[in-house]
């Protein structure tokens, strides 16, 4: 099915059906559609965590403005964004890229220079605005990816980030929490929004055409 | 196809044939890929501007990490947010949600009284730095779109933010501009990523499991 049949078909799912898990061959193309997005200079500054526990559930619920999507949904994607840049973590990725390629390590270092003295220049707060953005791109593909499984999901800010953060140890992994995504089946009779239109604002209104 | 292939067949291409133009059918669905992306609460706080006008991108490649991209490009992009949240703009987006929905306006003020109340102690700095994040998974979905439409794509953060919005009065909207998305047909032999391995860090480090 096309891009925009399954844009269609999603919605945020309000209720999940907790009988219902995933299968690991589905999440794995959820994950892969989040690690292929595409990043600021390629640097993917964030990690994806997967939470499938009932216990960690019920601790990250704290906070939550849906504690029983939580609870009742098959796995929570936990969106983390790196809380820094750091020439030692840009240098990791592009040695990557060089080795992958077959390519001389170094081999962008007038590009990673210019991103490294960009950073530099930066405090801690403005990466953590960057890199909490890059997020967002790979929360979209992997509702895409979702939808095109027949999979729900519900991307989430409601919860606590202090608690998500403390729960999972992110501090120590230089990561903090950004969003979530809940991922699972929808339990059709208790979701609301299941038996409502999806709506959204006209084209002719989005868009603004400069001939 | 499906999402995975169309997101492995991507990348930022680095070089555009200027002669070759997408067609409105292809641009359509390109950006109602991004009107249809999924936003925090369902206020699509941002605008699209699509620039095809060659006098426009000139103007816009000021400060341009890449003018030449910008120039040869068949249409950009801008993805634009909000400057603010305000209880007006909210309102006007839940007036259309019961409208078509066939609900009384005002069906779902507990809910906006809500997001009214949290928005409104924030300052417009935080509501900006909310909007542009939304914006990504718009740019996301327009790039998985673009190449399941074998059209590419390059996303860019690197521009005058100060030029854009002021060549294209996003004031006078109450928008900001916080990326661009470059549309159209690599020039093959002069696009040096074409025939680089794609480079993605490894599954197990981008992914932490939580048994």
């Amino acid at each position: 099915m096309a891009l925009l049949d399954d844009l269609n078909w999603r919605h945020a799912v309000k209720a999940y059906d907790a009988t219902k898990k995933i299968t690991e061959a589905d999440l794995f193309k959820i994950l892969e559609s989040a690690r292929l997005a595409p990043t600021s200079s390629g640097l993917q500054p964030f990690r994806v965590i997967v939470v499938e526990n009932q216990e960690l559930k019920e601790k990250m619920v704290q906070g939550a403005l849906n504690p029983e999507v939580m609870r009742d949904c098959s796995h929570v994607l936990v969106f983390a964004a790196w809380d820094s840049y750091t020439p030692e973590k840009i240098d990791k990725v592009y040695d990557l890229h060089t080795d992958v390629r077959e390519l001389p390590r170094g081999r962008f270092s007038s590009y990673t220079d210019k991103i490294k003295e960009i950073y530099g220049a930066q405090t801690p707060e403005e990466h953590f605005a960057h890199t909490a953005r890059q997020t967002y791109i790979a929360l979209g593909l992997a509702m895409a990816q979702a939808a095109e499984l027949k999979i729900d999901s519900t991307p989430a800010e409601g919860f606590s980030n202090e608690a998500v953060d403390e729960i999972l140890n992110l501090n120590e992994l230089g990561l903090k929490s950004v969003s979530l995504l809940y991922l699972g089946y929808r339990d059709e009779a208790n979701d609301w929004l299941s038996h409502m239109k999806k709506v959204r604002i006209p084209m002719e209104e989005f868009i603004i055409t400069k001939k």
